[in-house]
């Protein structure tokens, strides 16, 4: 396999393909514009800078283009750049398509389709089983390409879906070793506690926040879509309030976005099944990057920690 | 006019009706029941305990039921208390009703009707004035006869309707001094701002959270209402957006329960207003208690500050 | 089964053996000393006076002693309050024994030495093998008598060793859900996390805190139990400075104790699996105590908050 | 009128004058001095530089000093960066004037000074209108130059004045509203409130901190100054207390710099009618630079925040 | 030495003079008043209850008055309480004055005044020389009777005094030490940093909050009697400036009461001796009433931390 | 004495030795490696930057060596920085050593060891006197080498026992003062508060922190050595557990590292003296820098503040 942009060395040439991410004009000391694009293939991403760039330059390269490029990575305040060579849109000859060139979960939509399928199918309460599967109908496809987040964590195509079904894996063991918890309460909450992001993101790549999103957030737009559900499906009793209250609360913490904190024990374990999730794949991701004996960069989404590699780890 | 319970010194006795706001039993140390009233009138409360109490006695006296006391008013703890001698439920004979003992906003709610009626009324936006019209006239009885709170400031009947009319009174005066102020806006934010309170609390008169309220919260109810209303009347546009963001935002931080601050200035403003005007009813009620040179009993919403009324006050 | 002293209503009379937790001397408002005593079954605890006591009922009914006692339950500041009658100390012939008033886990010692037994077996690292077993070999009787804590969660006999293999459970899973996970360090981890408060607390019923565990704490304590036992065991390298980085740092952040916060990813699981099982321990003892629709008592340890269990839960 | 240099598009070239805000020396890379000038008109203000300075050019181009200047807009990290090609010191016969390229209240002097007039004149305590008249008297000529703040608010000539009678408009309103509210005290509190600043403040256009202005600031400088204007007025009671009082709580919390917190009610009023204000000065001035559908910068003095303005605003 | 009432054991009887701190009303369960008083000689303090007072008893013992009583010492909710059998105000022949019913510092008021003459007869600077002389000599009195604070350390006859003589000690050792000190200003901060509580303060003895301390504050109020101090002695120049920003942040932090933290070397060594000598006041005063392997009561002002005395310890 | 790099002024040309404090490779935008060196005598240190660097340059300048330099002085973003234009390592014949070019105690090894070894000499209590001499004499070089921290305060050779000296000089003080003070326990506090250190960085010139420093830190690394040591002398008793709390609690608060806060009197001076000796040294070594009137650099460590030297310090 070609090796991607990630891969390349201080002072190597690139020469493939690769998506527009950001593009950015500006002016140079010499007063002649530049573009400086964030280009990325699914090893990674790289600032570029495209010099004395002309008005169709500006025209063509902008985001979500696929684009062949020729430079050299070079350096600039301690992070890779991109000096650009040359660059052309990509034509239909070349036989690339954008999607080979965005991260993606490493499970595919079907699996994870399936386990969605296979949760809702094991509920039992059938107010809970109903709204769940009502969410799971409208908004099938967008769930399945989304990501869990602008950045931080499950930032890549079906990332939404791949951080719910490692959720209900967690949650099924737990159900089991704590029988008390309530399965139904507890996956549906999972299913459905991130959803709202579907409509606070403008879409599945390279997402940017809706103005609901900036004025609302995906919280309460969430709380508000499963009332909406429920007088559609003409759900009444408990189990509404409960779920809104799952959503609601799913941050834990006022300061971290929700009014109330957990007041139902499925709330709490989705709070933190939640958080345990999304901590082993910033983990894992990072610590991948490095060697036995290193830190990792700072991990930003906790709390700036860098985390250290063991030795006797391979 | 006869005088309240509230003006009773320590060791008089009172001998008239009063409204009962809590009851609850408890266990004497020498193992007899007895009952622990709130007793009021519009004047205040006072607690009282009813010693030896039969299965009878609490059959009758429960919550807002309207009694006959006759007892002497001591002390216990730095708190005024009263010792019942003698209790009877009222009688119709009595001529008196339950309505004439709970404390009432100063204005009546005729009055009240008529300011906020005028204050939709001089709506230009259609969206924003058919949203508005149509909760006034869904939730008027309600609105008309809920407190603003449980505690801490316009916590009588009609105590909602006050706080919204005296800070349609500030936005009025603010929007001449401030012409770039949208007024549509900000009425309409003044006005369904804590209408979610309805649902919140169990009715006007001594109420309590219900399971909803203590889940969801009145500010997330309020943003799903206005969801509900706009899909109702099929009023679509960025007023929706905006309208929820005010309620959502009105308390101004996440701490204090707003998952987002004010974005939008009409927004800011009514958090400030909000403030002003339950400062003010706070600030003017604990005032008018004490004689100049005195300060007040803490104000618990106001950072537990007693404030000082200077000696130059008449 | 007999009823337990938890189970008795107000106005009941008791009539059974119970343990005392404490006893303290006070003087009443006739100046005659009196006994406040707390008295406990598996069921739960009272408070209890002994009134009028002489210098002999202060030598005989001291804490840790087992009492035969007959007494009313009524209630003081709205808690249950045993109003002893009678009460003399447990005699041979009545064939009862303490340990079976003290509440334990619902698993017995034999069952949890055998799955720590198993853990240890496991381990693939030797170092971190030898290091595990060591402990579990020199502390085995108190591990498996000891509570986790002095209250809040697993505050019962045998509680440390029953929230060890708890969380050996959760790990399990996870480490099949997420396969980077270093098995061996994570299991030692979650072992010896709390062995610190063997020697921080004074025992294993009615545990107070020891000078060295007000002074130093069961942290740093542990920190410097595994330098010594390495030593002992002529064991280098980088698996004892992780090990002592997992137990410094799982209580999360510095204000929780910890100097450190996780740095290595075990270490992080190892806090988040801790918060996860004392969670589930406090939450679902304090729902089996209400019924549906009901909030439990504030929870200390969580916030202080009432959890609410949903009327559609059996 | 003359287009300003905020109006100027990236690549334009302007050639006018402009007012030099400060100045200062660097050495470039090629170890030439270069000049780094802040540059304004009332329309806004740019970065510029002057390369290759001379000594004569250093001496020249001070902080204060109008000049004619020729150059090009380019960037500079995303804020605009005017290239300067030719700049000299305005003469005689430019027939244009310092106050001129200064920004300004939008009211003028004499409007300012008669609302402030007439303020005092409508208060009946006499120990609150001689001290307020006194202060107004000594410090006219500053009070009516100064700005209100270094940034954030009101920060143009005239500023603070402007700032003083917005909060008189406000509070007239509200005395009317709340008439229990003591208007000679709100009054005053709002005239003297800010006037340590001109101590603070070393003058009324482009101000530092003077030495008593870091070491004491503004509140505990102005507490002094009312005291020292007592004495000499031999005015003595309790007005001269809350006076003071009100100067120190202003700010609402020890952390934002006043050590009590208002403890009369006209000093919390006077802290929220000071905030009300300020925040409507920035947030009509930041709101007037974009578009409907647009967000503003961020406002630092509101907590960071962007302000949003609908679409549906004109 | 006759045995001070702190000395006196549960169970005891006693009888000597008492004076009386603060005496207030209340009225029994029985509707009967009593009075509550809090009794003090030098040994320390007691709360007392005199049932069945007589409106006699109310005017006769009050704050401030030296009584003769017999009572026993009982014990009310875990702290002593003095259940008065007899009492009488104190008669001429008793021999007896309540200034010897008042805790003093371990120094005397010559040795005290003598160490400040000296302190002030070493400053070198004329300007900070004179101030400092003239507020001993305005307030000599005071501040050799005021306490240094209402309760916490030094909270006895000569506090103040005593607490600045101590830091005083101090100071001359560092300035030895680190010879770049400025003695004279250090000597001044320290001798004049507490002033304001002379003002803030009621007395010398049972001292309360006068209204210009619970509205201003005796730093604030200190920070102005230096500006009147040094223009009455005609001083300018920046040491006035100095001892007002040394007054003004010797509380090191705004949340503490000081608008500016420390910026001048001295004002942050005035910060860290203050918090030292108060230090050593409360911890050798609380150690001292505890044995060696005991911890002492909670210590208010140091966290709510209780000392621990080594068994090692004499 | 020859003029060292921080005296010379923006465009002087430097010709000197200077010794490489940190070296790191970098690409300019002409993709031609450079160097950045942190280059340093005892004066102070600067950036430099060595253009167009070749592999050899890469070997031979790294962190340690010792160089002849030729440059000019510069500037880059408000820093110094000095363009090389030659640059040799040192030569035997240069008679330079690195040593010289390091900054030092003002105090010589001799005297700082003396000065310990009387504090030891002093003490009564063998356990204590045992264990501190165990210490002193298993670390004397490093102790004797080490600076006290790796910036902010006695970041020199032989700062940590400079620090040390002084701390034992005001304790000396401090316990003639107030006598009550374990003068034992203070000096073996203080003797032994930051030998951690010796293990946490990685050696006593541009020091980094090891492994064990990051993962565990000098604290509980030092608590643990306390145990070891105290095992191997034998020496049992609270003493050890004392030594212990006074390490652990040295930096007063868990949000500074310190999982248990002073509980023994003398920890809480360790701490406060701690602290006084590492501000006295900061600001001492800050103030030197600036003239009369001026303010310093922000001083990190003493959150961000600027101090000013008053105009009538000579």
């Amino acid at each position: 396999m070609k090796k991607g942009i990630a891969q390349h060395q201080l002072g190597e040439t690139f020469d493939y393909f690769l998506l527009i991410k950001s593009a950015a004009k500006g002016v140079a000391s010499n007063n002649k514009p530049f573009l400086t694009l964030l280009l990325a293939d699914t090893s990674g991403e790289i600032d570029a800078k495209l010099w004395e760039a002309t008005p169709e330059d500006e025209a063509l390269f902008q985001q979500g283009e696929l684009v062949k490029v020729q430079g050299d990575v070079g350096q600039f305040r301690n992070k890779p750049q991109l000096k650009i060579q040359s660059i052309r849109p990509v034509q239909p000859t070349d036989g690339v398509q954008a999607t080979d060139f965005i991260a993606k979960a490493p499970v595919n939509k079907e699996d994870l389709m399936e386990r969605l399928t296979e949760a809702i199918f094991e509920m039992k309460n059938p107010s809970i089983q109903r709204i769940t599967r009502h969410f799971l109908k409208t908004y099938q496809e967008d769930l399945l390409n989304y990501p869990a987040a602008v950045r931080n964590h499950h930032e890549y195509v079906s990332g939404l879906a791949h951080h719910i079904v490692s959720m209900l894996n967690i949650a099924k063991q737990l159900t089991i070793l704590y029988p008390d918890i309530n399965q139904d309460l507890l996956y549906a909450g999972i299913i459905l506690h991130d959803l709202g992001k579907l409509k606070e993101l403008s879409g599945p790549t390279s997402p940017s926040y809706t103005l609901e999103g900036k004025l609302i957030g995906h919280i309460p737009m969430m709380v508000e879509e499963i009332r909406v559900a429920a007088d559609e499906l003409q759900i009444e009793g408990e189990e509404v309030t409960i779920l809104q209250h799952m959503i609601l609360s799913h941050h834990g913490k006022s300061e971290w976005g929700s009014p109330k904190p957990p007041l139902v024990r499925e709330a709490e374990l989705l709070h933190q099944i939640d958080m345990m999730d999304a901590g082993m794949n910033m983990l894992n991701r990072s610590l991948k990057k490095v060697g036995p004996g290193e830190f990792t960069e700072k991990i930003y989404a906790m709390d700036q920690r860098s985390f250290y590699k063991p030795t006797f780890e391979k």
